[in-house]
């Protein structure tokens, strides 16, 4: 889909909504809308959106050469360093809007810094989430992005895949994440990856966010990996477990009851199913094995442009999945002291069913000490 | 210097203050004061500090395992995954609050969603910037933070070591990009690198914020290094620029300018120079080469746990410079379609002046082709 018809699209929901405008800052929606790719920095920079109107942008002067590849026109107004010129920007930029107006912003990208900017620029206006607005244009992937999606992922199982072998008792997770991440690199992930993998090995896989340590893996730990590429700023983001030389008992039923719900969480995926629905059906599966208390997390979370978008895979979410629609399934079961199991896929919503992105093998896997 | 003492420290300023208490969301004034890591999510994370109460915490169940090494008490308030418990938890540690208590909060940081859960906690309580209070805790760096950013630097230097001899004609931004994180990560860094390389070559390089791209090196290309590594959350940040080939003497004359401004601007740091002064400093250097124009961004930026920090060092701000202050001197030349040139070192006040974390030779070095 061209930016041009992403802009008509968005007109067009707010023209729906309460809103007058939306105002988005650096983050995923900023290039989705306009292809302008800025960094979150403490220069603010913001893009408003309102039917009928041209569309403004207030961005530093520094960053002004970026505009010359804008997909449609915009009003421009930068800033120099000094900082009354800021207020002026913005100023310029809301000046179109109405007394009074429901401005939307970005609850999870919006800083403090853009608020106030823009609070002064727009002293009657009222700020309110217009999260809903952006996640529902993004939530649908069109042929093109899925593409981008699947070539994220392709680059993140090669580069397990190149990893794997390293993985041997004495080296720790650290060193494992830092090859990871090369492997990334060289299979053409782009510099900025989704989230910092996250390495964890025998008990610290029991803390589903780890961050790698100096943890030296020993025979029969667990070997978790979670990690993601950006390909062209759109994600992978994959969970695989295996066993350092020989599971015990317990380990064994942690996996399979692990895997018997990352399979009918995937398979509960269909058009106009709810998100909700798929997490009752991978609980289920850990419930009836007696894992419930251990399976601390939804099952999963919608990725895109973000890592974590909607539709968030929860209890009770009433969001209906829609053709295009492109999901996590990582199920998982983690015991305190001695370990976790997660299998995570990225999914998309297809016209009779749901496909995986992911295709590295999901069974039991033994790592050779 | 411990945590309990930066606690104190905290609790002073805050005493000295109008304000009340100050929240800080996840972001580098977190683990500063508590030793906490956790990511920015969908998820919030707060920490609210008010003198004479026991802090309090807001976090995920998930990320419950990582209290136990909290520094000092909290009281903690955890939330699951059923929305109607974050409210609770976010009343619960606001709770102990006056009525009409001015809260500050960290500009750059704080985003909508935490700020309308902590509108709907505290509706009485008014927010406001707090971000001067922990900036001017984390200014002054002790021994123990300088080593921190001194290992930051030398990972960054040899990982460029290592890059260079690869930069040939032919070579892409990208493939260099890629090349210089894995050696980073190689030589230590922690895997979210504090922004993503700049490699900008030939006409990318009158860019001061350029992506890498896909174009190759051709003979008489600049070739620009923007680069900084990861050392436990202390960052290094550097800028070097190189040519490929013999330079023409346009190049030369805005090399020599770049070298000479630098160098003053380094010279120019001292305890109680504002830091206006050294913007000053490299600034009038370029004007005096005519090349004042061409010089379109701030001379630089403090720098530790985030890669841009106060004090900023730019035009007019009377900031003064204290011993332990970490900040980045980085003049540039920047022409539109030929290219830019940039100079950037890390430097700390000590007690007579200024030293330079950065060691990388700052002179014209043509690559060999």
């Amino acid at each position: 889909m061209s930016h041009s018809a992403r802009l008509r699209r968005l007109h067009a929901a707010l023209e729906a909504s309460p809103l007058h405008a939306i105002v988005l800052n650096a983050g995923p929606s900023l290039p989705y809308m306009t292809g302008l790719h800025v960094h979150l920095s403490e220069r603010p920079v913001v893009a408003c959106f309102a039917p009928g109107m041209s569309p403004t942008l207030v961005l530093p002067a520094l960053e002004a050469q970026k505009v010359a590849h804008l997909p449609f026109g915009m009003d421009v107004y930068t800033y120099s360093e000094s900082l009354p010129s800021w207020d002026t920007a913005f100023e310029a930029a809301l000046g179109h809007l109405p007394e009074g107006a429901v401005i939307g912003v970005e609850d999870g990208v919006l800083r403090f810094l853009e608020l106030r900017y823009l609070q002064k620029a727009a002293p009657t206006a009222q700020f309110v989430s217009g999260e809903d607005i952006m996640a529902t244009l993004r939530m649908r992937k069109d042929g093109a992005e899925r593409a981008l999606m699947q070539e994220a992922v392709r680059i993140a199982e090669e580069a397990l895949r190149n990893t794997l072998p390293h993985v041997k008792p004495g080296v720790t997770e650290k060193e494992i994440g830092s090859r990871l991440i090369a492997q990334m690199l060289n299979e053409g992930s782009g510099g900025e990856l989704p989230f910092q993998p996250i390495i964890a090995f025998g008990a610290n896989s029991a803390n589903p966010h780890a961050v790698p340590t100096d943890y030296a893996a020993r025979e029969g730990d667990l070997i978790l990996f979670d990690w993601g590429a950006n390909n062209e700023g759109y994600f992978s983001d994959m969970t695989r477990t295996f066993v350092l030389g020989e599971p015990d008992e317990t380990v064994r039923r942690m996996y399979q009851t692990v895997e018997k719900a990352n399979a009918a969480g995937r398979a509960a995926g269909r058009p106009g199913a709810t998100a909700g629905s798929l997490d009752a059906a991978t609980r289920s599966v850990i419930e009836a094995a007696g894992f419930g208390a251990r399976f601390v997390h939804r099952t999963g979370h919608g990725l895109g442009l973000d890592v974590h978008e909607p539709p968030y895979i929860r209890a009770g979410n009433d969001a209906l999945l829609e053709v295009g629609t492109t999901y996590t399934i990582e199920p998982g079961i983690y015991v305190p002291e001695e370990g976790g199991v997660r299998i995570e896929d990225d999914m998309i919503i297809t016209e009779h069913g749901s496909e995986s992105l992911t295709s590295f093998p999901r069974e039991l896997t033994i790592l050779p000490l």
